[in-house]
């Protein structure tokens, strides 16, 4: 298949190829598409100029730019059903964007599409205490939901780092974890239903106030679908009962192997802390520069385990791990005695990404999943790799799901350094598919690892799921260019044999 | 649409329709067929002759029978790939089988359709406890998969009642539940790979060891697609450390809906027991004459609640339990001294479908899902229906999770006394839909819930599913004549617009 490609800037200027060649004939006839939109929705929420539309050029993976063809910002599911009929009467591709936090580029906007923005949908619409459920609008962010409740001592488990910022529809299309998803499981396990939008403008409702599904899991589906099967406008959660209390402690070891050995232990007896987060050296050092939580500055990696519930199952369960770890020979253990203590231990980890920042302005932070029995080969591996290409790395990551988030440091002045980069991440996604993990831990495909997916995926497989996404989308008019190599985004064949 | 559909006979000897007309030509060719699966497989894993098709002719539902063109018995992945090949090329229906203990018909032979059977699939193919996965054959049953970790102090987590026989690659297909499933989740949930055969006969392999995958989420999807969109041949999962011990109360109440509430009010405190049962007087009496497991004879309903952990986290939470129960007047607790004495208070609920089978020798099994917090008012409205209706109905369910099994007990000898059987269980689906529920809790759509797909789902949104069918299986080979309405079951023009 032979295709056009767009050629565009990354943030540093090099030359990047990040989408197709527009649509015949839609940039030609934006001002016409912006007048469109603008008979769909109030004045204020259609953006045509080029000052106002800069801020949506990028988002959290920010390497690459791109200013949209307009940007759309309804307020509710009919407005958000008027501009999906119309884009694809119009033949308009479409981007949907929440907070525009992504890491993969999942959100990197395209030259000829519309930005379907869903940050003016920020209503919270219902709590049911008794169903222990919130029906929000998909622009609500994720800690937006957790304060709605957290009075009446309920809240919403997944915790991505940018829970302040992201909202819950991004959640739902990158299919987001965090630190506590170890217990309560991600963003798919934690929602009950969707009221989406498709690509000709109608309005579905899937899932609701109960366990299951009659017909087939489309709510599994779409969820981690990275924008590309259906527009998320409502999205009902569950909400859980706030846990008595926690408790985090610290176990730092001398060696990255012994201390990936230590999960592995923790996590085969059967205990499953809410939270169980590795962080090498170079990590510990900028994060205790930073939040100056009492690292152990010695420690060539160190575990943040954190428990919860009633005192009496925080105290037996403290006292099962650190009897674990003590086998392990930690050069020191440290258990929290208060709310305070705990905080400080996690205000470094929470800061993790900005604290590395401060050592090396430029980092690409990696997303890949591998069993967690696996965790000391890899990292030794990753130890080597950055020796032979001579950048730093920095990990710190969910351990107990085997999440890794290497934070690979370069020199943005120097494209050189950043071509060395990428390639270096991708050593390690590879890395993890080897040893039988995945590309993706939480930040979905994008288009940072759009050209993995063959590296993952067989061709069979490939077209299965190219399949599954022209029956959503037969024109792949929705958020294209991303999660499938850019050479293989054709609609396959798709009639009746 | 106008349809041809064939006309077969129930059990009992009455008619009803359950599937299309044969494909032209199929019957005519039964030997051809034959012959030609004999050629891909040993002799004697292909049957023709009507005395050995006679077994596979229903399933757990066994409403309905049909004898099937022929049956297939692969025994790896290739021939399965090799059986599917053929079937395509040849234009035949497929319809795959576990152990047929389906309770909906998913498992219902066609006239004119191969069963694939996978019972002889039942190696286990790895065990691994560092990363806590099993990889199985399809045909290894439910309880094989606990068998063969529990010296190891591990244990496979769903539980259907059926798990003796059950199959792990019809729990996939039907994404089975069970008694336990409260705290430890479905089939899906505890699933990390498949290995499946498309209808083409490609062999494609999805998840793995980890807990995230790139691109679409296939595993959710395939999960409970009851066997329409592909056949699953291995699968991988999650085994989890047993619990170090486990306990059972049972609390009794002198109204159906105060043990409601008290559900209500257990789940809303946040604590989440391992199981939380509810049996309704005449399923009391119906067990306890059965088990004499010690029930309360003179309670209206009853509830099992189970925990595990230490002995100090089964204690506190015992405790906790205890304190929600007395504030809702219960006529007797009993907090269970010993795994004996927990053993004793289970044989009565496992057996339940058995000990109501004494009482009344034909009864419907209902399976539905509503929001906890309507439970008392279902139950009432069930109650209320049954006497309008003149039939006993006798109520043993996981109530944790909002899980209904309604039991209709009627009178086969009876057409009259069926048919009613039949309004009933619909009005009660009915019921579940519009108190914000769904038709199926975990014994799928199949043949006895296709027709009520319309109450649950709008045009637009069976037709987006029947497009998803229809992206794995365009001429709809693969279980047709299920979970659709059977007026339904074209496949749609797929073709990109």
């Amino acid at each position: 298949m032979a295709h056009g490609r767009g050629k565009r800037l990354s943030r540093w200027g090099w030359e990047v190829i990040v989408q197709h060649e527009p649509k015949p004939g839609v940039l030609a006839r934006r001002d016409a598409i912006i007048a469109g939109l603008r008979r769909l929705l109030p004045e204020d929420n259609v953006i045509g100029d080029a000052l106002r539309l800069k801020p949506y050029e990028t988002d959290g993976l920010s390497a690459y730019r791109q200013i949209p063809l307009a940007v759309a910002l309804p307020e509710t599911t009919e407005q958000v059903a008027a501009v999906m009929a119309y884009c694809h009467r119009e033949g308009v591709r479409v981007v949907p964007r929440g907070a525009g936090t992504s890491l993969s580029g999942g959100a990197l906007p395209l030259e000829d599409a519309v930005v379907l923005g869903l940050m003016k949908m920020s209503r919270i619409l219902e709590i049911d205490y008794a169903d222990r459920l919130a029906v929000v609008q998909a622009g609500v962010t994720n800690i937006g939901i957790t304060n709605a409740v957290s009075a009446n001592e309920f809240f919403y488990a997944p915790d991505p780092s940018s829970q302040l910022a992201c909202m819950i529809g991004g959640n739902v299309m990158m299919n987001s974890g965090g630190a506590h998803c170890l217990r309560y499981g991600v963003t798919a396990n934690n929602l009950l239903g969707l009221k989406l939008v498709t690509v000709e403008g109608e309005i579905l409702e899937i899932g609701g106030a109960y366990c299951d599904a009659a017909g087939y899991d489309w709510l599994g589906l779409i969820t981690g679908s990275e924008g590309q099967l259906a527009i998320v406008t409502e999205v009902t959660v569950r909400i859980l009962r706030s846990p008595e209390g926690q408790r985090a402690m610290l176990a730092a070891f001398d060696s990255i192997p012994v201390a990936g050995a230590c999960v592995d232990a923790i996590i085969s007896s059967g205990i499953i802390p809410v939270a169980l987060e590795f962080m090498d050296k170079p990590c510990i050092h900028a994060c205790e520069d930073f939040a100056h939580a009492g690292y152990p500055l010695d420690a060539e990696a160190m575990l943040i385990i954190e428990v919860e519930g009633s005192v009496v199952e925080q105290d037996d369960l403290l006292s099962r791990i650190r009897e674990i770890c003590a086998q392990f020979n930690p050069i020191s253990m440290k258990v929290s005695q208060s709310a305070e203590e705990s905080l400080a231990i996690w205000k470094g980890r929470k800061g993790a990404f900005g604290a590395v920042g401060r050592i090396s302005p430029d980092y690409l932070c990696m997303d890949g999943t591998i069993p967690t029995s696996r965790l000391p080969e890899v990292l030794g591996r990753i130890t080597e790799m950055s020796h032979e290409c001579g950048l730093g790395v920095a990990n710190v990551f969910h351990a107990g799901d085997g999440n890794l988030h290497p934070l690979i440091m370069f020199d943005a002045n120097d494209p050189e350094s950043f071509r060395k980069a990428e390639k270096f991440g991708g050593d390690i996604l590879k890395l993890c598919v080897d040893v039988g993990g995945c590309l993706t831990g939480e930040h979905g495909v994008g288009v940072e690892k759009r050209d993995l997916m063959t590296y993952q995926f067989n061709p069979i497989e490939l077209n299965q799921q190219r399949r599954v996404k022209s029956a959503f989308d037969p024109q792949w008019l929705l958020n294209p260019s991303k999660v499938f190599p850019l050479e293989d985004t054709t609609p396959p064949a798709m009639a009746a044999e």
